[in-house]
């Protein structure tokens, strides 16, 4: 398990035989043959096909704190807790590509767009949840912090919910108004939407799962895993407007979609009363042109200077707290410094 | 408490407890303000303005199976218990109503067709979910049962689910094909879609909550209230067509929705060949002049007869199993025969 690319094979691996425990559960109410291949497929389609780094972290974060290699048995529990990372984010992004209308997902169709599909993928998103609480049940139900996992996917489940109400009240794709936008804004939706649930939800499962957590280890973690998705999202914001198409696979549209981004936050705070004008006219429209007048306005304010002068002192920040880490109480500086390094200077 | 308008209002009055519970938990993860407003307003508008039978039915099942009325504390817990399954069901019929493309609701725009909420409904419909557990976490950690409490929501979730694939896959809106329906199809939708959360979830959780939930209590209340759930949806098809719409207060829309109803299983058991070509051609199509030929062939197969002695049949044998319950063992009869007063004969 030590190439990336096995790694994410090993992982891909397990996946199956939890699909089969979904079935076999589902094949006790006598569900009918059409319903139970669809829940299948659902099942096969909207978790497969992307990087899995939120899935793969919780073995790989299990591992550090252990300090060698799982046990088979340790390590098939540790990526079955990861595939519940993955399923949560596929219940996640079925439902947000319909509320976003989005047409891809992957470099292929969103769920719902699939001609047979529309608003059923509502109730499969449905699905797609429910099975993290059967797999729990099956796999993790004698385990001493079985009503722990359970919290804990639920509180996160919300807090997840809750970034994206913001993240939807505060950019409705048919109306612009910069004034809703704030830092403050920004900084509730990233790390309500994304980072709890992509970045402390895989690391807690770790701990708990080696009853390694404490409220100590749990904050300690919150502290620098937040931060971390945080700087991510940021990234992510950054190389929509200013990354390689090429090289991250597709072309940002933050701009023409209103999106509350790190960069327009930074610019509002920055323009000019001109300036300000000109991103009142032309962010959030569906016009080329006016995109780029926008983006000539991020130009000016030298926006991708002011970017990775955020960066470094966003990762100073984050390391300073990681060296500050007592490995004595069951944390690894390790773990979080993987993290880090996948990210850090990341160009897709 | 006895009054039936006094049982709802003091059912009622809880609810603004619960709401205060759950803005206070959203507080503490610092949510902004219109945000706040949004969850605390699609609370309000989802759970409010029905009959709230589901919910009344918790702590109406516990003060019967105690023999006598609750303390107050006892009242506030099981109506809390109650609100959850009001919760639950808010969270499916919000999504439901995308999903069907429904204009109103309880006499009221649904709340997806109100012009703010939109697609955001989605989102909503998973926060009234996500609050479920929030308030069982607050109000019954410390009970005995509390895991049985999740599990059972889980579960009770998971086959509401189920049901709504079946009927998703059996009726699309677009395509006719009666081939599709069977009586057994019928039977899986109404029992997996509407029996166990609207009639075995509420007893339930009022024996989990006097601790006198075992197998066999459990597995008695299920062989009653599934049966009882399925006549009393087979009532709601019935009604859809034979019953008054003054009475009902709406006018029926199944045979023009194309939905997999009791009624057309019946007639398709009876047709002759010319009349299946009727149903054929008029079911399901949004048309008064195909409806009525269709209704029309339901009048010739005599179905409300058929109805009435199928009413007859599942009655007698329902009242023969509660007739059969041990009262030694927690359960109380008269907790079913309160259910089956409610719905015998109604016309509304």
């Amino acid at each position: 398990m030590s190439s990336k690319g096995g790694k994410k094979k090993d992982f891909e691996a397990v996946f199956p035989s939890l699909v089969e425990d979904l079935k076999e559960n589902a094949k006790q109410y006598n569900i009918p043959a059409d319903a139970l291949k669809w829940y299948e497929d659902s099942l096969n389609y909207n978790t497969m096909g992307g990087k899995l780094n939120r899935g793969i972290s919780v073995p790989d974060s299990a591992s550090t704190l252990l300090g060698g290699p799982l046990t088979k048995e340790d390590y098939h529990l540790t990526a079955t807790l990861g595939w519940l990372t993955e399923l949560l984010q596929a219940f996640f992004l079925v439902s947000d590509d319909i509320m976003d209308s989005s047409i891809t997902r992957r470099g292929q169709p969103c769920w719902y767009k699939k001609p047979a599909v529309g608003m059923i993928a509502i109730n499969d998103a449905f699905m797609l949840e429910a099975s993290i609480y059967i797999l729990l049940k099956k796999h993790f139900k004698t385990h001493p912090e079985y009503a722990e996992f359970i919290e804990l996917f639920h509180e996160v489940t919300f807090q997840t919910e809750l970034g994206q109400t913001c993240d939807l009240l505060t950019a409705p794709e048919d109306h612009v108004d910069l004034d809703q936008f704030s830092p403050e804004k920004h900084s509730f939706i990233v790390i309500y939407k994304t980072a709890y649930y992509s970045f402390y939800l895989p690391v807690a499962l770790a701990l708990h799962y080696l009853q390694l957590a404490t409220p100590e280890t749990l904050q300690q973690s919150k502290d620098i895993l937040i931060p971390l998705g945080e700087y991510f999202q940021i990234q992510d914001d950054y190389l929509d407007c200013f990354g390689s198409p090429e090289t991250i696979g597709k072309i940002g549209t933050d701009i023409q979609d209103n999106k509350c981004s790190w960069l327009i936050n930074q610019a509002l705070k920055r323009a000019s009363p001109q300036q300000r004008k000109t991103l009142d006219e032309c962010y959030g429209r569906k016009d080329a042109a006016m995109e780029k007048k926008a983006k000539e306005v991020f130009n000016e304010l030298e926006l991708e200077k002011v970017y990775l002068e955020y960066e470094e002192n966003a990762v100073g920040e984050i390391r300073e707290r990681i060296a500050k880490i007592d490995e004595n109480h069951g944390l690894k500086r390790a773990v979080f410094e993987d993290f880090l390094g996948k990210i850090y200077k990341r160009t897709k």
